[in-house]
């Protein structure tokens, strides 16, 4: 029914074209990712998705998704099957460490791929995903003995990982949470509830390693007194194979408006005698650590928002292109010629491929600040990474919903019927915008965390902006000009926020902020694009339509960026009921 | 979990504050609607909505909604129940004609109440306000014996009705429907299907009326050649009493995203002998009766973009306030303390209150123009209800969609978790902005059909706007100047649009158009609610979040709007294609 096929094009268009890939290609240690082999990569990754991942996305939530029965976790028919492909294919290694049995290809080139599971089956990819995050953290803070026992199974996709944060009073203050560990002798005992743990049980691999955070009995309060362990769900004996059971298990899962091929649990630790733990670097500093891996991890869910916007913006124009209803005044009797359906499949389409742009170039940085040689370059790398992660992850998510939604309207009735698809794809993104720290988390971060450097790198990521825009001018006027003047409407908000000491005043119009960066920056790629192309080019002529269409959005969020907080206290809980 | 109260304070003040209800109540012909007798109304409603209608509305989705079984329309636990209570209280008689059983009300108190049922249970409420449908075509068009037949069961509530112009091929291009009709002498015989037929079967009244368009065998192709029909469940003898089963049934129901407990039915007429039914006035001019009762099925589907948006507010302010997570700048513990979830919670108060006005005004208005004793004023409130309706159907239920997604924001991960409830809210409110005309058919309606008189009728709204800022300019200065601006700037492109010839370069940015229009509304009401209060009154201080945060979206909305339709058609479909 719904078919996908992943934007080839598009992706060779952002990784050869305007030269990604080579930004990263020959940094230190990494395997030599040529523009062929990575697109053989992207080919077949597009094969294996269309085979394996998108004739079970629909079917496993029409099913209602994962099941608890009788303690075990059941995963949707036809998932098992599809993660035994992708292991066997070594697709979970992409990025990872080659000491450790990884292929140590650039996260540029991870992240290309992981868009196509993303884009096939954001439920069932949601695995690898957080076994990612289990990899990142001990990769970063494990110790050689830890590496050893588990990074290889981890990395190869034998074993999976989970991230253990959140409890019931716990959620975006991760500082209260209340999960217990106790030293005995060389290892812990975990005891304690955590929810929304994806994929926090299954049967898909031998072994779950889970990661978890807890407080051991003197640990200070707050953040500063959280541990990370950790815990797998069989212990692993001196053979290093998988053996007794530890004490944890699956005590429900959640009923979710999406991703239902997911299973989202309840996490039991230590009914009986205490889970058995193992502390990953030292005690108290498992916030810490956490934030090391934070940054791939939003920008794995940012880039969720561009898989399913892609996704729902191939169904929506398919759909447009064979529906007949009525003639339009140019005479199409397909929908795709009614003027209001193509500007929504533009809209679609302008900030799809904004996100993706976007996105992809915050991966390349994250590359960058990783491995190149000079250390000046992985600090700018670093910082320019740091500023754009939580506009990555909020906005490209936020551009998710917005396109599932326009893609069930561009459907009309049929998109209010499940059989479509097109509402699963608004359901399953709606999480997006949620999870690894709601969007309005990631716009105080942007306004408060990454400007607490006086707004030196957002200063710098406008100047970049204004001077490309400059010297676009003489090809392309009609974008380089709409978009410097935006730009600089932008800066005028930026010194505005960082001379609120405030922080509240800034936090009022964080979100608003967040996305009128975006908007900017959305332009910038799109000029980029259409820069590489004769005026009517298809990719300058889609930099036209956002330039018209779009950007002017920023005006509106601005005002709203420069408020202040006064108007949002104004009113006292006791007005704000009727 | 989830708990309503009707909104009393707010109606009241639009009804007696604002006087909406003094505009009608003294009309001919309609009974004396006291401001005691309307408030003794509204708070008994909300008693059977809180008592009967809440309690089943989770309930119903989280069963799956209504069932066909053996061919029989099963709907939830409770739904008879409470629509028992609903017909024995006198409910569904409340704005229909005295001479067949109404109470006469003025549509505006129906409006207000009827917002209390689409709050409390959307599914639900969708049977009576299809009956509603049925009602009015009858009362319009019917012959006086039809009307003594029908209506005063289907006043009563005793009888359901239903609308039945969909079929597969046939969605917004009614015209192109094939169900055929043949006269069979004093009636006609049935043959086809039917599609998205909104309570199309169930068992909680004795008779199901159907209104269905069909074509006679000789009519003329399109919309001048489809005739309506009177098509009952249960044909009708000389007693009144339902008797003999008519040869029409629901073959399937639809899986939909939301509004489980409505019964979306497939409807087939006439797979054996035809199935009877009875010609409503003439031949071929079934689309002319359908539009008179457009205007009330399109106020009552706005209207059921407030309904959701309010409930929806009404849960996310309540969570906000009982939910602790960290302590914020302000020293709150509750998450009401931080600027973005304030932010988010003014931002669905602001918009529910300003579409609630609208909505409102439109009822009024459609009141004056059907009933007020001098000619001039029912053209004048039949103009400007004729510009309001495409507006208030599709902006209202765009707010509904915007505000249920924020509440489902504002819980956080608890948003995502179907248990809280606010998922529901946002499932269900989705259909609003589709069915009864998508919201992009609203907004063509609005600058194509509503904008053939030059735009008089426009710039006579804009005119008011503008007197009123200026008349308030005194007292609220900060208030009534960026109105007026605004307005000033919605002139601007009103003119631009309608000089343009070329439909479909207003077509081309018909639904940004529509959204800065509500927009610059919103704000006139706003600021009339802000005339009733000293500066720092509740509903001033709402306005003047209103007038910085939401009314600067104009600008960038008015740049689509004139944007004309080059850039949409300057891609190929080709080229739309990665």
């Amino acid at each position: 029914m719904s078919s996908y096929d992943a934007p080839l094009r598009d992706m060779r268009f952002l990784l050869h074209d305007l030269g990604l890939l080579n930004s990263v290609n020959d940094l230190p240690g990494m395997g030599d990712a040529s523009a062929e082999l990575v697109d053989a990569i992207l080919e077949e990754a597009n094969r294996l998705a269309r085979e394996k991942l998108v004739p079970i996305n629909r079917s496993a939530d029409h099913a209602g998704g994962a099941k608890l029965e009788n303690g075990v976790v059941r995963t949707p028919d036809g998932w098992q099957e599809a993660y035994d492909a992708f292991v066997e294919g070594g697709w979970n290694s992409v990025p990872f460490d080659p000491d450790y049995g990884g292929q140590g290809l650039p996260w540029l080139v991870g992240i290309a791929v992981q868009e196509i599971w993303q884009s096939a089956n954001l439920a069932w990819a949601l695995c690898p995903l957080l076994t990612q995050g289990a990899v990142e953290l001990l990769g970063a803070h494990g110790s050689p003995e830890q590496k050893t026992t588990w990074l290889p199974k981890l990395i190869s996709g034998e074993w999976a990982g989970t991230m253990n944060l959140t409890e019931p009073g716990a959620g975006s203050d991760v500082g209260a949470l209340k999960c217990r560990a106790e030293r005995a002798g060389d290892h812990y005992l975990i005891r304690g509830q955590k929810i929304f743990i994806t994929y926090g049980d299954h049967e898909m691999t031998d072994n779950i390693v889970h990661m978890v955070l807890a407080r051991t009995p003197d640990a200070p309060a707050g953040t500063r007194g959280i541990s990370l362990f950790i815990v797998p769900k069989f212990l692993v004996g001196a053979d290093g194979a998988p053996g007794k059971r530890n004490d944890l298990r699956c005590i429900s899962l959640e009923e979710k408006l999406g991703i239902h091929g997911s299973p989202t649990c309840v996490m039991s630790y230590g009914d009986s005698d205490g889970a058995i733990g193992y502390l990953i670097g030292e005690e108290n500093r498992g916030m810490e650590y956490m934030f090391t891996m934070m940054n791939n991890a939003r920008l794995g869910v940012g880039l969720q928002g561009v898989a399913i916007a892609e996704r729902a913006y191939q169904q929506a124009r398919d759909y447009a292109r064979e529906r007949v209803q009525g003639t339009t005044l140019g005479g199409s009797t397909a929908i795709i010629g009614h003027p209001d359906v193509r500007r929504m499949l533009l809209t679609m389409r302008a900030e799809t491929e904004a996100a993706r742009a976007i996105t992809y170039d915050l991966a390349a940085m994250l590359d960058i600040a990783a491995r190149h040689k000079e250390e000046s370059w992985r600090n700018y790398a670093a910082r320019r990474a740091a500023l754009m992660t939580p506009v990555v992850k909020a906005w490209c998510t936020d551009i998710g919903v917005e396109v599932a939604s326009l893609g069930v309207q561009v459907h009309g009735g049929m998109g209010y019927i499940e059989e479509t698809g097109a509402a699963q794809f608004a359901r399953d993104v709606r999480v997006t915008a949620i999870y690894e720290g709601t969007n309005g988390i990631q716009a105080m971060d942007l306004v408060g965390r990454k400007m607490m450097d006086g707004g030196d790198a957002a200063y710098a990521m406008l100047d970049e902006i204004q001077d490309h825009a400059e010297a676009a001018r003489t090809k392309h006027r009609r974008l380089a000009e709409p978009l410097w003047q935006a730009t600089e409407n932008l800066r005028e908000a930026t010194e505005w926020l960082v001379q609120q000491e405030d922080l509240n005043k800034r936090f009022a119009g964080a979100v608003p902020y967040l996305t009128a960066f975006a908007r900017v920056l959305g332009g910038h790629y799109h000029l980029k694009a259409a820069m590489e192309e004769p005026e009517e080019g298809p990719r300058a002529k889609l930099a036209r339509f956002y330039m018209t269409r779009l950007l002017p959005e920023h005006l509106g969020l601005l005002a709203q960026a420069k408020a202040g907080a006064a108007d949002l206290y104004a009113l006292s809980p006791e007005e704000m009921t009727a």
